[in-house]
């Protein structure tokens, strides 16, 4: 069994590229597959689609805010029902490229802003779980917010991530920037490690946080991701320590 | 068997309106819904669904080339490939509302100039069919084109559409203007039923041309389309008159 | 001396209409000609631009947070730099119209949701201030708030606005609503006559507020906005009351 | 004096990067500034304009198509007086950053799909030209196309450019390619040198084509267009020789 651990892919547009995704494949066991609103463009989508299912990589939905010149990673305040509508096509969409190739769809993950408002809003983190109950698949997102909270009361299965790339807060919060950071691969996989068999890590001030790694996500668009997700992908696999979900 | 009576739905976006789809929708029995590439946004989109819902239209999807700005009705030099993505991209996100209500897709209708290039261009039209396959369902297009050579070609169900409210020109091909005019819904109701009925529309010179209506379209966007759709619903019931296929 | 009334207009978009432009000219003194954020595209501006020269109307620039979908009245978080310069964008592009007629630009008066964000945020008000220095005009906006503070204080000439068609708050803020529903054109005028005159509103609760009426503005999607404008302007002219300033 | 070497810059958009703009900037004499159809938002303008300062480089304007998921670099069949308007709105935008930093407007070079059908049709260059009028500037283009003909006899001054990165056909026609590959420096630079000094290119088929080069141009997207332009440069330099104009 592989180390759980997800990667979100396809988020080029166009002529644009954004991340290797060619060679993150190997090493993880799931896509989260941008969907136009951030990133990502039909052509691109049908690319990361076709390159998950040749490596046997599990392919999910990454919906985000309308946002594509700001990559969704700044907040609007929308309605919730135009919120989960905007989930739904998104997630339609993405749909579309599985049927083509005879793929199931695996799970939902918010992406960016969209995901750190439904952590922090019970009322968003309700319609990313009315859009999400459409497909009937798990969420993605970060236990200990409104994330772990919500999705299963609605009845979703919720899938726990820990951030291989990025800080804690002393709240145990992951720390979302607009541009992500090269981090030292040995130090990822070490942290990742610890999250995925004792629920810990460190926070940015040097604070033990609680934390829960049903899987560990690798950010494809940091700048040695391929570097991360191969070292907690061998230091997982060395200490025969994989997480639990990776949705169905 | 209520006369099949197809119509161009759901082309409103943000807070701007484009026909009018409660008037319409208890004179047709196929909603062609836009998808967001020439008109619709997902509110729109989930909205127009629930609509056809309780009126018990049948859903199809009516994608378009991505030109939101030109309403989908300028030509755009695509790669046969990227359109298919395009199209896939489109009608998934339309399924997604679909699924929502446990409804079915009946059927794709391309739009605009997607709709006049597939008609001219075999490698267009191999396109569409390829992106249509993907979910087996049936397409609209008009008789004597690429449309009805190619889509049964690609083992697709093809129904042939007559515009009610659109000129037609000598070699029996519809004229497609970038803004629909008002039409006498008498002269486009008796002319719908020599359509179906005979096969025969009088060309905008005059001349008698064969057309094939297995549905009759109304725009939405046609200033009177209301009564026009009445007024063609009326008598073709009168008539005990109805088309053949609205897709699946 | 004309009532000193402004206007939103070119909120058109493709095919789409929005607003009664052309009626409503020959009531107002100054148009607020959307930039394509929001509203509008190329063709709409140009012709918007050149309406408002046959009227002798001033233009100003209506510019807005990148948000088409949501017309602008969605709060988005931006940093004041990438706010400023998308202001400079559309205040730029605006002005290619106004030099090919021969115009000055008059004023700028951010839209919706960025209108109501500068109101309360020194940052963002700075930020519009910023963009609109580049350009030497008047700002449009709302006295008791940030408008009035922070763009005086940027060295820029502040024209505050009355809004005819908005109800008020008790604090004197305007309310800022997603879509806006007819108001009696009567009461409208007599309160904006009010409100220039002696600077005074009714708010929604029934309390007098202060307000700062240098111009009138009616939006021109509100349903009955040409009667509004009209109203007010007769009203204003028969009491020979008008606003201060509306643009250099 | 530098000879004169032309570079679309600015082609990036949000957080995706496209050509090494600094790197490029010490070897070029002219900027072709993306303005946001196909690529560039505000704030890739901003940035470009600026760092164009820096190095003492000219800044023109790089309108396109209004397609940025294809990178302007698909046909779209547009009336001429929606395409005017199109470039009226981009060079104006561009203008606004240019008035920020004290700059002038240096000339206009239609992008991509633009550049070749105004290459192509009259119609088209001339929409082209009344756009330019408003700005009075000159126009990049290609000669012995409709950009020598038509640009000058509305009265604008036409600089023709060679393409350091492109392949030429038998017709003295440079050959548009979606994606640029990487060049042979040296050659390219051979190449260049040739069709400043002698007027004359080796077509893709080895024959001698007429070229005029005014200016040269290099692709910021080509692969190697760092070394591509500093050899041109070099070998320009060295010999002497420079190209014509490069703008008001």
């Amino acid at each position: 069994m592989r180390p759980a651990i997800n990667c979100d892919m396809g988020e080029g547009f166009g002529l644009y590229r954004m991340g290797e995704d060619e060679e993150l494949m190997p090493y993880i066991t799931a896509a989260n597959v941008a969907c136009g609103f951030h990133a990502a463009d039909p052509v691109v989508m049908a690319r990361t689609v076709r390159l998950a299912k040749q490596h046997g990589v599990k392919v999910g939905a990454h919906p985000s805010l309308p946002d594509l010149q700001g990559f969704g990673r700044r907040e609007m305040k929308m309605q919730p029902g135009e919120l989960a509508d905007c989930i739904i096509y998104q997630v339609g969409a993405l749909k579309g490229f599985l049927d083509r190739e005879g793929l199931k769809l695996s799970h939902v993950k918010p992406h960016g802003a969209l995901y750190g408002m439904a952590a922090r809003s019970p009322e968003i983190a309700e319609a990313v779980a009315r859009a999400v109950k459409v497909f009937g698949v798990a969420v993605y997102g970060m236990a200990g917010t409104m994330h772990e909270k919500v999705y299963p009361a609605q009845g979703l299965e919720f899938v726990s991530e820990y951030y291989a790339d990025l800080e804690y807060g002393d709240d145990g919060g992951v720390i979302i920037t607009r541009v992500h950071e090269a981090v030292d691969p040995k130090r990822a996989a070490e942290r990742a490690l610890r999250a995925v068999r004792d629920g810990v890590a460190e926070s940015v001030h040097g604070r033990e946080v609680r934390v829960r790694a049903d899987t560990i996500c690798v950010h494809s668009d940091t700048p040695n991701a391929v570097a991360v997700a191969r070292a907690v992908r061998d230091c997982l696999t060395e200490a025969k320590v994989h997480g639990g979900g990776t949705g169905s």
